[in-house]
Parts: C-alpha cells; structure tokens; sequence
C-alpha cells in the first residue's frame, strides 16, 4: 500500500468530512472512506448530531466489501457509547483489516482507545496521516476538548485603509452582497454569535442564519438550527423590544450585574471592573458545548476581545475604498508603543466578489495550535 | 496556423519582454519570438535604450530560417529611424511572411505605420492578440505616450489595520526583508522616485536602487542606470547636507518659489496655493521621458497625490500586526462624506515574506485603461 494512495483516500474523507461543517455541531465533522487498494468501495460522512457516524455511513455503503477493507477515517473512531453505538466496533464486526486515521481523539481522557480497540480485534493502524487538514475540520471541538474553550473568530470589515465609517458615523454597507454571503457562511458554521449591546441599540440585528442568502444547496437544512444569540451587556441596557428578545430565537445576555431580561437568559461574569468577564462567558458557551463561536460587534468589544487575548481567528472583509485619515477605526485598541503591537499571521487573503478576505491568527496562537 | 499556437507563442514574447523591464527606460520593453509553426527559431528581446531592438535580436538568432517563418512582436514594429533602424524594414529584409503583433504603437502619431509598411511589403499582419498582457508591460511608455504623463505608482507600507508607526513616532521597518527587496525592485523598474521635503529632513533617505537588495541576477547591470530622485519641497527646506544634494545622483527639487540648491535642479511648479503643482510636475517628468514614477513619501504627501487624482497604482505592503486606534493612519485624507469616498480596484494581494502585497487601481483610472 502506498503513501501516496493512502494520502489520497484520506484527502477524499477530509472533502467529505467537510460536508458536515454546517450542521454536526455539537459533534465534530467526520469522513470516512473503505476501499481494497484504489477502489473504493464505501464512503460517508457525519450529517447532524444524533444521526449515524461517518464510519457507519460508510459500512453501510460497503455492505459485506468491507470484509478484508482499509477504513480511512479522519478522526479516530469512538470506543464510547453515546447517542449512538461506538465506531469501533462497527469496524471490528464488519471484518476491515486496517483503519487509517487522520487525527486522534483531542479528548485527553478518551484519546487512543478507539485504536487500542481496533489493535486488540487484529486490525491494523495506521496514522495520524494528513493530520493538519484533519485538524483542520475541527478547530472548535478540538480546542472546546483540550482547553474547555471554543474557538473564537472575530468578523470585522474594513477600508483598505483600515476603516469602518465616517467620522460623523455616517455608514452603509461597505462590503459586498459576496461578502455578506460569506458572513452569513460563517454564522452558520457557528454555535454562537457574539454581538455588544452598543450594536444592538444602534442596528437592533437578528443576527439570524438566512437560508436564501447562504448560496449553499442544503440552506434550508443547515438554517433549521439557529445559532445561539450572545449580548455583551454589562448594564442591562439591551432594549425589551430588541429584535433579540422578541423574535422567539436563543439569547443569551452576559452581565456585569444581576437581573432579568424576558425572551432571554441572563448570565452574571463580573470581571471585577464592572465589565462582563469575556473568558468567563467564552468557558459558559464551552460548557454548553459551543465549538466554534463568532463575534460580530462594534470597534470597542472586538478590541476589546483581541486586548483580552482569547481571540482564535480574525476574519476581515477588506472593501475596495479609500475612507480617509478621518474616518472611524477598524479597533478600539489603543496601544502606545511598538512593542504592544498585536502579532499576527495572516494565512489567506481570498478574493469575495469585490472584496477581499483576510484570515488572520494572532501569534502567539490562543488556540489548538 | 491555430490561435492557441499563436497565443502561446505571443505569451512566450511577453515572457522575453518582461525580461527588460529594468532597463529598457525610456524605451518600451518588448519581446520577439519567430517560428514556423511550433517551431521556435529566434527569440530576442529589447535590453536597453540604444541596444538591438527585440525584433533584430530576433532575426539575428533565427538568420536565414527568418524566411517565411512568423514573427511574434509585442509592440507594432517600428517604422521610423530612431538610435536604431526602423525594426519593420529588418523584418521585411528577412523575408518573414507573417507578422503578428500584440499591441499597436501607443503614439497616436506612428500608430499602425508600422504595420502598414509591413503589408506594402506583402506580409500578413495579424493583431492584436494578448492586448492586455501586451499594454501590462508598458504602462508608463504607453501612458507618456497618449496623455504626456508618467505612470504614478505611490508605494505605502501598513498594518493589517491600516497603520504606519505609533501616536508617539516610534516606529521601524514594520514590514520585513522580502517587501523591503520587493520595493528596491519596484524603484529599479521607476523612472524616478518621488518623495516629500517631510521625509528628507526625518530619514534622509538616499532612494537609490542597491544591487545587493534587489534578488535579481542581473541586479550590478540594472543598478548602473539610477533612477531620478524627486522632492517636493514647495519652501526650500531640504537640509543642504542631505544625502539626495551631496552624494553625486541625479536631483530634482520641485518647489513652489525660486532658488537655488547646491547639488540638484530646481523647477518652480507654484498650484497658485503656495504648493507644488502636482499635475504640473508629472508633466515636466514625462517631457524627461520618464515612463513609470515612484510615490514613497508620507502619509501627507502621498494622500496629497490620491487627493489630486494622478494616481494610477497603488501599491501597499501589508505587515501581520495590529498597531491600534491611536497609531498614525495610513494617508493624511480628511474625507467627510462617504461621497468623497475613493474608489479602488484591488487587482492583486500576493505574500511576500510574511507580508502581503496588495495592488489596487483608483477607479475610474487615471492612466491607460
């Protein structure tokens, strides 16, 4: 069996993996491939929490070929029974001969006993293989396992010369339908959306997954779970008829002090100044098992989450436009000297119709890497 | 004779062309390729203003296999005597039967009596094909041509939140050697290189192209030849010990009133507001048969440039940090309303080392497209 072969069928489970970005949450994103050498003779992937793992997806295609087969998996298969019955054994009864996995369980208290089981039935492992694009798949799982954090993306759009309106706040929609498209891709990928309550007074957003703007075949289906509204709010001042409250969705409303919202829950994470606690509120969204969660706020509170240092992944919408020296800045970060200056990598700049997409993290990383 | 063979043959000539970029000013750079069918017998490109051009060193490779072959020219030949004879006259003595060329002669003057000679002589021309690559190569011999102005390239480094230094000043190289390499080469393709009086008196720069920064093989050749250093200096002030009056390189200081400085030329461009006419010393530029110029200076200078509207390039080198809401903005620009807005087309963002290279055009442009 070759490298190069077994890199491929693995590549072709991370593809199929990915089918599932938006809609397996809280679980991860998973594919799997079996085949005898180059023929592949099974292939599936895991669609929504509750439903059938990718591995069984995958068995259930093959039917008596698995016998004999290499199963090419992207995460090591679960020993565990949870809503559904463990992988492993699956693999085991329909009689594969080798599981190649692309990562190992990120939980430290499971990982490695999916593959001891499979070493134990006589089946052959191998991996990690292709293990960066199989981490890939899963920041938020990954890092929500090892560190009961989610990982956290920041959306901002901006000039090219790095604003965000007019000095007299005169705005419009600086980027493109394309762009708002990808923004709408990126809500959906989601388990929460984290705004402040100074944009909820100023736009009074939904902050809503819209199906007819998402450009993806399955819309309907990946909107039918919304993700989970989060106000920053240490005062209580988000208004009772913001469309947060009353439109029937999920709020959460993170305090600095006690009180009650209706149509929302309210959470109290003093941080001791009279601001909400971000890292407190990053670990309850944890512990509700968000995996990945996206800010979209004003200049003030994404500063204030990149201050903070528990920013993962900076997403930024560059707008082909010049506002001027006068204009409103992309941050509220106000640093003095060079050596305060937020290091960060920017790995990949897309063009989105008109615009542009940055992706950049800040160095040191916060997150799985 | 197929269109993919032609385009692939053409693109080859581009490719021979581009070869002299650094050199050929005030000349065009322009790429020849002779070929029966598939066949490639000579290909020859223009080195340097008084050298062969393209199409003789074409023919001189090619030597008798010239006949009945096509030629692949860039630009239309030349029809008229320059420091070399005219170029359409040594294809029709070779006795190629076909001519194809990729742009006609930007000089509405000569336009297509190159061409005309070569079908008085029999030969087939067709064209143009590759157009854009073909006028890519020359914007600024292309823009002198038609509108008697140099190409206006205005260079700015920034961080990702588009900043250039610290409230304060502090501040050094934020971006790294791969960009700083870049922009020798981008000052070795420039005819001149403009900067303001602000930055003669705070870095007294030299702004000469160093051939050991450059990261080309030909890098001593191509730095023989260096560009003419510009400051606008509307009163004067440039220090009469500065490195651009006292090093012994070409100077020209543009001013607003009369007087003399030791070690360089001044010219008197007054807008009538006690500054240098922009607009004004673009045009003296061009009548120096500068082709392509070169905007480093500050945030006020070249936002004075984007301001005017005689910028065709703009060219920023993006660091991965963030500097913060008090760090100094990229152009001075004092926009008040979205109106005012300056339009761009972004057209490239490539890595260059850890930073990133965006190219973006004003819009609606302001040279030859």
């Amino acid at each position: 069996m070759s490298d190069t072969l077994d890199a491929s069928l693995m590549a072709r489970a991370v593809e199929l993996a990915a089918r599932g970005c938006y809609t397996t949450m809280p679980n991860p994103s998973v594919g799997c491939v079996i085949a005898h050498g180059d023929r592949v003779v099974g292939e599936g992937w895991h669609r929504r929490a509750g439903e059938a793992h990718a591995e069984v997806n995958a068995l259930a295609v093959a039917g008596e070929l698995a016998r004999g087969a290499t199963a090419y998996v992207t995460l090591e298969p679960c020993s565990h029974q949870g809503r559904t019955p463990p992988c492993a054994n699956a693999l085991i009864k329909a009689g594969v001969s080798r599981v190649v996995y692309g990562m190992q369980d990120p939980n430290p208290n499971v990982s490695g006993r999916g593959l001891e089981a499979l070493r134990q039935a006589g089946i052959l492992v191998d991996g990690p293989m292709l293990e960066a694009e199989a981490m890939t798949l899963n920041p938020g799982f990954i890092k929500r396992q090892r560190l009961g954090l989610p990982w956290v993306r920041v959306k901002l759009a901006m000039s090219l010369d790095g604003r965000t309106a007019m000095a007299s706040g005169e705005s419009q929609w600086i980027t493109g339908p394309a762009a708002r498209s990808d923004v709408q891709r990126l809500r959906a990928r989601s388990s929460a959306i984290i705004t402040g309550v100074d944009t909820v007074l100023l736009d009074n957003p939904a902050l809503t997954v819209r199906p007819t703007e998402l450009n993806l075949e399955n819309a309907a289906d990946i909107a039918r779970d919304q993700p989970l509204r989060v106000v920053v709010d240490s005062k209580l001042r988000t208004p009772r008829d913001a469309q947060l409250l009353t439109d029937g969705g999920d709020t959460l409303v993170a305090s600095a002090q006690g009180g009650q919202l209706p149509g929302a829950e309210v959470v109290v994470l003093d941080n001791g100044k009279g601001q909400v606690d971000l890292t407190g509120l990053l670990k309850v969204l944890a512990t509700s098992e968000c995996n990945e969660v996206l800010v979209e706020a004003g200049a003030k509170l994404a500063g204030a989450f990149i201050a903070a240092g528990v920013v993962d992944e900076l997403i930024i919408y560059m707008a082909p436009k010049l506002l001027g020296s006068l204009a409103r800045p992309l941050l509220a970060l106000p640093l003095e000297n060079m050596s305060d200056a937020v290091s960060v990598k920017i790995v990949d700049i897309q063009p989105v119709g008109d615009d542009w997409r940055i992706t950049a993290h800040p160095v040191p990383a916060q997150g799985i890497n």
